[in-house]
Formats: C-alpha cells, sequence, structure tokens
C-alpha cells in the first residue's frame, strides 16, 4: 500500500470583524476552510505529529491576522492567510484558504441607513479560494453560491427527444428557477476584486433576466459567455444550475382551466446543469 | 382512556401564483398548513372515515382556490379557505390555515426593475394563522420569522447577578445579534394588512436600531411597545429574541489587543429570550 | 400596553460526560435548554439587571453540576438542575429544563461490544421536560422525537368523503410512515425511568407493527391506548403523527404493471395527525 | 470562449421498493441522481434540444426499470441504469449513476423481527457510482458516508509544532469523534458488493476501535491499510474524517477538578483530514 493524495485542515472557522470608524461602522463576517498539503507521510504512517501545524494553530491564525490585516476584502485576506503559512512552514508545499461571506446590510429605517445596525440580506454567499504552492504564483477562484432566481417569461423547453419513456410535454412558456452556483477564475492576482464581483454579478442576472431561453442549457452558456466577453480579467467561468421545476397544477379536474398561473414548486427531484466556459487560447 | 385534545391537516403544501400583467408579472410563493377540529372520535376509535376530509383533498383545495381567488396577500387567502372548508364540512368545528411567505423581489439591472425576472431577496419569512369557530369570529395572527439583525454600538450587559458559577465579564459595548420572531394578534379581521405588516416590520427594524440596550429583555420590550403604541390594530404583540453571542477574541495570548473590533460568532449555544406585550384592557 | 408572559434561559447547551469504569466506559451525549419565569418586570421595562441570572451561568451550571450529579438519566439530572436553580434564585418563580440525548451504542465488532469506542445508533432522539415551581411539585414529560417507521401491510385509507375536489383513490393497501413524536406525563416524579422509556418504545412499535390500520388517526389512537393500559405511570400521552407519504408510481404510461411495489417517497406536502389520550378521571 | 467540460442530469429522485415474500417483505429506500456527458454543444450554444434526453425522461428510467429489475444491490442497479442509458442514446459518450441507500431495519418486539414493519436505523448512508463510457469498461465506486463514530480511550495528539500561535494543550488521552466518509474504488466491476461492504464497514470500524492514535491522520491510515490488506477486490480507499471536537471543560474555576469527564462536543469549527491509500503498481 501507500499513502496518495492527502491534505489536512480547519473547516467552518468563523470570524466576524468589526471596523468602528467615527460616522458608522463595517461589519463582516466569514467562514474559511484551511487545507494544507505537504510533508506529513511519517505523521499517517509512523504517528510523528513533528511537522504538524495543529488545525487549532490555523483557527488562531484566522484571529490574530485578522486583528492586523489591511484587507478590504475576502480575496486579499485569503492572501495574506496563504503567504503567512506557508512562510512560517517549510513542510508545507501548497496551502489554500476558502472564504464564504454572509452579506449584512445598513438596516434602512425612514429612508435612511443606520451607521451601526445591519440586517442580513439573503441566503447568497459570496465565495473565494485562495491557493498557492512554495515559490509557487497564487491562483485565485471567486464565486457566488445560492443565488435563488426565477423567470416567468421568455423560458420554453421543446425538440427534445420523445422515447417510450417520455411524458413531459413540450412548452414554449415554463417556469424557469434555479440556485445559481458560478465559480470564475482570475487569471492574475492582482484585481480590483469588489468592482469585478459586482460587474460579474450584474452580468449574470441580467442574461438570465433578459435571454430568451430554450433549455437551461442554452440559458447557462449565454450568462458565460457574456461575463468572459466583458470581464477580461476571468480565465474561466463554471456554472451549476439546478432545474428547480415549478409543476403546473392541473386544475381540469375540478373543471377550471390553468392558464400558467397556479404551480407547485418542488425541491426534489431536480434537474442538474453543468458547464465551463474556457477562453480559447 | 378517553381520546382529549385532536386535529389533522396537511403541512408544506407549496403553492405559486403567477399574475400576468401587460407590463410586468407577479410572483408570489407560498406555504400552507390546514389543520382542521372537530367531531372525529370514531375515526380514532373505530376507524369509521365516514366523516374524513382527506388531506390530500385539502391540498387540492389549496390549489383550485387560489385559481379563482382575488386575495392579494396571504391572510386574506387564508379567510377564504376557511371560510369554503367550514361551509362545505359541517363536522368540522374548527379551521385554522397557517401560510408561509417566501419575499421574491424583481430584479434590477442597470439601474431598472425587469418585469418578469426575481430574485430571492432573503431568508425571512412572513407568515399568517387565520382560523375560525363555525359561526364563530375570525381571529388572525400575523408574524415575521428569521429577521437576521445585528448592532455593533448601543448595547451593554451590566449590573446582572454575580455568583460562585459567574464568569461572564459585564460589558457596556457587546454586540447584539439575533434571529428576530414576531408575532401580532389583530384585535379585527378587516384590516390593510400589507401596509400595517410594512408599518410593523419598519417599526420593530427602528427601535432595534437605535434603542440603547441594557439587556436584550429590555430591547425587545421596547420594541414591543412601540408597536402597540403606533399601529392600533394590533391587541398585542409576542417577540422571541434569542440571543445569538459573537464572542471577543483573546488575542492577549499573542500579543495583540483587541479593541472590540474581532469576533466569534457562535450559534450554539444562545440565550432565549420570549415575550408577550398586550394593550392593558 | 403590559407586560405579559415572559421567559428566558439558554438553549442547545451540549455536554458529554464519560464515566470511565475499570472494564468500560459510558459515553452519554446531552442538549439542554433552561427557561426561568420570575419576577423580570423591570428588566424588560427599565433595563434594570440586579434580578438577572445571565443565561452564561446557565450554561455554567450544566457543567458543574453533571460533573457532581449522580444522575443516571437525564429526568433525574433535570430535577437536579431545577432543584439548584431555584434554591439559588428566589427572584425565579417557575424553572424548565428540557434534555435531547443523542443516543451511542458500542461500536460491536467481531460479535464483541468494545468497552471504549461508540457509534451514533440513530437520528430518534430521548427527550425529558421537567418542571417546578418555586414551593411546588415536579411535573415530569418525557419523550421520542423523530422515530422514523414504515409498514408496508396491515394499512388501508377507506370509506372518507368524497367531494368535488377529491382526487385520491381509496385503497385497501397502502404505505403507511411516519416520523412519530410521542410525549406522556409522568403521574410521579419518582419512576424508574429508563425502563419506563423503554417499555413505551417497545409499545409504540409493538402496536404500529401489528395493528390493522384504517388510517392514521386509527393507528395513533391504539398505540396511545395501549400504552396507558400497559404502564400505570403515564397519566396521559400525546403522539404526533406527520403521514410521509409514499406515492404509487403510474407505470401503466409505459406498458408495465405495478403491484404495489415501486412507489416515490415525499417529504411534502404531508399530512399531519396529532392527538392526546388521557386517564379519565 | 469556447464551452468546456459539461454534463447534466438529474438528482434527487427517490425511490422506494417493496418486494412481497410470502413470509416477510423487504424495503429499500434509493436516492439516485444521473449525469450524462456527450455531443450536447447545440444545445449549450443554439438551443437545439434535439440530442438532449429530457431530466424528466430519466427520472422515468429510473420507476420503469426499477420495476423489472433484478438486481438486488444498488451496485447492480446502477449498472442496469448505465447499460439502458448508453444503449438508446448514441449521442451520450459517458453516463453516471450514483445511489445512496437510506437503511431501514425489520422492526424488533419481543425479540422477534417483524416480517412487515420498519425502522429508518440510522443517520448513515450506503452510496455507491457507478460509470461508464460507450464501448468502455465499468468504474465503480462505493462507500459510506456520515458514519458518526466515537472513542474514549487510546487517543492522544502531542509532539506537534509549538509557535506563537499555538494554545492547544497536547494530551494523551483525548476523546476523538468523527463522521467518517469513506470511499473505495473496486478494481473489477463483478463483486459480491453486498458481502464485500459489509467486511469493509466492519474492518473500518474494528481498527478505529482498537488503533492507538497519535492523530487522526495516523488512524486513518491504519483503516485503511486494514481495508487494503484484508479486501484484495478493493484497489484504492479514499477516507474523510473530520474531527468533531470535544472540548473539555475547565471546571477549576468553580473550584472542582475534571478528571476527562466532562466535554463540551462542537461542531465548528472542525478538524478536516483527508487521505487516499491506493496499492502499490
Amino acid at each position: 500500500m501507500a499513502l496518495a493524495e492527502n491534505r489536512y485542515g480547519k473547516s467552518r472557522v468563523r470570524v466576524v470583524r468589526v471596523k468602528r470608524h467615527a460616522d458608522r461602522h463595517e461589519f463582516r463576517e466569514w467562514m474559511l476552510e484551511i487545507l494544507l498539503q505537504g510533508d506529513f507521510e511519517t505523521c499517517f504512517t509512523d504517528g510523528d505529529n513533528s511537522k504538524i501545524l495543529p488545525t487549532d494553530t490555523m483557527k488562531n491564525t484566522v484571529y490574530s491576522l485578522a486583528r492586523n490585516s489591511a484587507a478590504t476584502c475576502m480575496e486579499e485576506f485569503g492572501k495574506e492567510m496563504v503567504d503567512f503559512l506557508l512562510r512560517r512552514n517549510p513542510q508545507v508545499s501548497h496551502a489554500e484558504v476558502k472564504v464564504w461571506e454572509k452579506p449584512w446590510e445598513q438596516i434602512v429605517t425612514a429612508g435612511k441607513a443606520h451607521p451601526t445596525a445591519f440586517v442580513q440580506a439573503t441566503g447568497e454567499r459570496a465565495t473565494t479560494k485562495v491557493e498557492r504552492a512554495q515559490q509557487g504564483k497564487f491562483a485565485i477562484a471567486s464565486g457566488i453560491e445560492n443565488l435563488v432566481i426565477m423567470k416567468t417569461a421568455q423560458s420554453g423547453f421543446e425538440g427534445y427527444i420523445q422515447d417510450s419513456l417520455t411524458t413531459l410535454p413540450p412548452t414554449a412558456d415554463r417556469l424557469f428557477g434555479t440556485a445559481l452556483r458560478a465559480n470564475w477564475k482570475y487569471s492574475t492576482p492582482v484585481v480590483a476584486f469588489a468592482a469585478v464581483r459586482a460587474k460579474i454579478r450584474e452580468t449574470l442576472l441580467q442574461v438570465f433576466a433578459d435571454h430568451d431561453s430554450k433549455s437551461v442549457q442554452h440559458t447557462l452558456y449565454a450568462m458565460g459567455e457574456q461575463v468572459l466577453k466583458e470581464i477580461p480579467e476571468v480565465s474561466e467561468i463554471s456554472l451549476t444550475m439546478p432545474n428547480l421545476h415549478c409543476l403546473l397544477v392541473d386544475l381540469s379536474r375540478f373543471g377550471q382551466d390553468n392558464p400558467n398561473e397556479i404551480f407547485v414548486p418542488t425541491d426534489e427531484p431536480h434537474g442538474t446543469i453543468e458547464a465551463t466556459l474556457r477562453r480559447k487560447a
């Protein structure tokens, strides 16, 4: 036998940072995962821990670095974490830090944003994965998870294979809902991350809303294509779009019509569509 | 032995309604629970189903009524459901319909709201419970679930009991986060439900944000009191505010200070504070 | 306005106790919730914390008592907690402690139970709620949550109301699955809790398995009735039995029969059946 | 731009099969995911659905095949599904079917297993992934998810790196709990799947229970090594073992000792240890 691929680290490390400006506070909540690869074989085979940085220390590292960090976004903080871990641990050959951000927004009352009160705006998560080998270059991939969207027009599904097991009726007008997951790779580690993220998110939403959809695949491709067209820093983008079906209810059993108005939304089963779009070399 | 309290019905009935106006669509998603009480003893004791309206029929009722309903909010739809079930089922002595609404908002791109594309805005849920006995009056209680909020200023906790098991240090400046659940009873079944709900939500948020909090209890009371003061249609309000602790990290172990900036947010254990405020007779 | 019902406390306090016997270890995992009522009005109205036992101290109390406790079951530990809190806090008028137990069993390998290794056996939870007022008597209610069971014979549903919205076909042979929640009250606080719990659980399972079921209500009643008959310490029992439908798949569309063999299990919507059985006075 | 990797299919397809023998019933519950790759580019780029097998048809395929299938385990059913999909869809280059099995066991009452009543025994899941390219060979990887285990003896963690951010104290006696995920590849598609699975599970549990653990890595390796030693059909095994920490409570603040008896179990943060063991070529 032989030990093959292996890695270890700490997951679900949560941290809140409050920046206390004179006129308002900033509030950020992150969850991190740190994963290391390196010269750890004797730990597995002989119980030798002499090269092991405890995962508890990785957790402490998050808090200690967060105190001093000048990073204004999670991509920059990820770079600091990776650099710190690689510099202090020569036995580590490769370090990876993932971050999930919970979005908090200022509470708006009477039309004004409150300076020190916040509401968790959505179940959507912003993500990033920053990684680097010793002496290597940064690879940074950012993304969005659980962006739940729906369109009620310009969506059909027709012309597919009809066989002995087909029961789905073709339709030129169906609801199209998904919980979008997007992941894009940056071609460089120096990016205006927050601004680029905002533009990617807006582009994805705009194409989703406006596209004349023949299928989930068709719209997924159009969304990814537009991101590559508009954002030169992105070298590739992967999109996962579960098809969260809304089923038209048959009301004819009750002597009623249903002109595409009453649906049952379902969580399972669901379609799954995944694709990666990459710039041609 | 004797059969005492009992009820039955259908839970997690999900329905989507799309209203197709010329210039835009409306998109609503509800989950319903229907619960009936009545003359059902022989069903339990003898297996006699002759007075049982199947829960499958309750589900069908949701879809059939939704097609014809003029209700523009879930409270009005709940009233239609209760009336329909009581009228057709004399063996039912009391009917109750609960509704949870998932909030969907129009997607905004390039500063404009899209007419037929939507995003699920938040994990917050709007709720209502509509109930009535045969020949009785409606009782309607609406609410909010999972409104996740946080304040970073004007919050302390001091002057509490110190005993041999106390380890919590008093503080004049702590983070205060909660996932608010509110439930209010209407004194009348004829209310401008949507407008009143919006005003209650804004009032709760405003007091939470502005209050000089000595404890969760203190702020909870101020929030409920203000709702009763401002909204005459509300006869009582119950608030549940788990105290979702953000723990200050001790960085002195690493030779660093922590001027109330770096915290660990935790899900468990959490404080639980619940109270009802009622108008004096 | 006036403050009406209110209570506060600590939720999701988790504790593991390991008893290290010479020949084997005992491993127990509990989650607790402590809720107090009392003379707390000025805390709500004036921000006066002088009568407030911090919820953090309640958490510490769990750990401190657990170290010294001789309790061998969660009901006895709940009694110790309630007594301790009431004795040290005269401002508290009523204390309640709920406990959920995760079941761990010894790992069996090569036919032998291992003395110091354990497996989490099931998603079922044992529960209890112990409460008492100052100078009052204990009220103890124990229970079971999430006991997921299924019967494939002796279950039908026929003879129910047929109206214009009925689409469910009657059947003399259906699957009957549920996630049982049971709660029973003890008529006395001195009970052989573990032995009685085991007998109640066995009784519930036996009746469920053997009953010739005409409906969920019918079987629920038979289960509760048998518990009251066999266990004199139980004064009342409440059962909640969601009807977790398994839908027969229509295979005739593919030229196949389906002699009650292929089903789609579903989580939503589901029927909900609840009833309490109480000894006649 | 160019379309790169892509696939689509149906997720969370649930099916129950009841085999009605004269003396007892068999009850099986599976959840399936089907994923296809192939010549689908024009669907993405042009909205051409002519080569698309609808995901709804994949769902129907599960039910239709389940009716006629002689498969007695999910690995065999996965092979039937893959063969069926590839044979009828020449445009598909590669098909993959994943199955999760919920374990149901016969209810035992009065020491006897009931022939037609079942209990969902555990939160553990058995899994398999069966895949094949057109004209290719089967690749089958089976596994276990969420096997929650704990050991209270023979586990320590010492001798690790101590740096300026270390706060974890070394210990020769700690609790070691995990939710094991195992995945093993078969070197051949013809295996006595159920018997081999049982042996792998027993081997993993036995080593976990008996191992003198210097770290999670150390025990993980011993578990995987023993599987490869004892089960020749397995060519490699991957193990993921989150370290679900039980923290020793400091009771000295209350004047009490804590001889490794009272712990706080926590869900987050947690260590993550992953490794693959492969036979040497």
